[in-house]
């Protein structure tokens, strides 16, 4: 069995270490993150796999604080929304806190180009690749900035029209994330969903299947 | 500025090594993973973020050597159709090898779990953000596999619904991926479809706006 290719014990443990300890952060301290540890970030960013090497993410920095403060009222309308739809869980729902974009050091807004159409690559019967593509990036961005000490936030709480509109978007875009980045006091210990008590880890062994579906390994 | 939250030099430079020499794969070798490194890769995954924490994954060991090669069969038919979609890029797409199911040491089927429109939270507006999910625990599995020095493909050419019927999957779950996973010779230096021309990485710059679409950075 070839070896050669493995990294060293104490690179390999790094890796499973982000990959354990990166966390949804909605609590931020307000220090600046410098601009080139900004392009480090968006840098990993860009060396995510993408379907057909397409690249389609695209990255909008909003520095204007009354941009800011207007996707902050975007997404809090949603969070209303979204508790309503909840029904017997509103009330648990609103006790948590979803995001950080007021004091949070950067906002990025993740969202997928336009004229997507044209790339039929690993597309034609899963056009959504593209998402797929998006996200594997935001995912090396997040372990980057764990790694580094920023700690990092998805928002997907808002009424995509609505971003596009306010962020002079092309109609054939769409945004996919409100990303909060910034310095945290802590890391949680647990995804904070867990520590609430909002949701349970599953049991891996209830998601892995052998042959079919629903047919639990033999071995 | 807080610097405690930081990982050591040697830690962070692993993390961004793994980031940068992930590759997406379709050469192999037929050497066997063991059971425990499969889990581990498998539990990486499990440690992904996930919208609300719903944890939408699930992964279909292929075993089976017959169902393999129906997989591989599904993937061969889709393949000539994206072909003849590419019009004039026909003849450059089918010199491309897109794929090595038949190779690798494991196939795994990542898919989408049924019953997802119970889960509201992060997803009223945007009920994508589960195949975001997802996405992101294919990528904690590909970055944990290249640091353990094995490769990976992810495989999107195939009809979903000829996927389900295969392997008995209800008609509310979704099948995005075959990843094929296994030890391989040496990694590319580059993505295989940058190396083989088909296309070129863009320019992080563009890719980068400020506060409005296609707005450049100002600093």
């Amino acid at each position: 069995m070839p070896t050669n290719n493995r990294y060293s014990d104490t690179d390999i443990a790094a890796v499973y270490r982000v990959i354990y300890e990166r966390r949804d952060m909605r609590h931020f301290l307000s220090d600046p993150i410098e601009p080139e540890q900004l392009r480090r970030l968006l840098a990993a960013a860009h060396h995510a796999p993408s379907v057909g090497f397409m690249q389609p993410w695209r990255f909008v920095r909003i520095r204007c604080q009354a941009l800011r403060k207007e996707l902050h009222q975007l997404v809090e309308q949603e969070r209303l929304l979204t508790a309503k739809a909840l029904h017997e869980r509103e009330d648990s729902f609103m006790k948590l806190k979803v995001e950080g974009i007021l004091e949070c050091a950067e906002v990025l807004v993740a969202a997928l180009c336009g004229q997507r159409e044209a790339h039929v690559f690993g597309r034609r019967t899963l056009p959504e690749m593209d998402l797929a593509s998006l996200s594997c990036a935001i995912q090396n961005l997040w372990l980057a900035a764990r790694a580094e000490g920023l700690g990092m936030g998805w928002v997907s709480m808002f009424a995509p029209e609505a971003v596009k509109t306010l962020l002079d978007m092309p109609t054939d875009s769409h945004p996919v994330a409100i990303l909060c980045l910034g310095h945290v006091a802590t890391f949680y210990d647990q995804p904070l969903l867990e520590q609430e008590a909002w949701a349970s880890r599953q049991n891996l062994d209830d998601l892995i299947f052998e042959n079919t579906w629903n047919t639990p390994p033999c071995s």
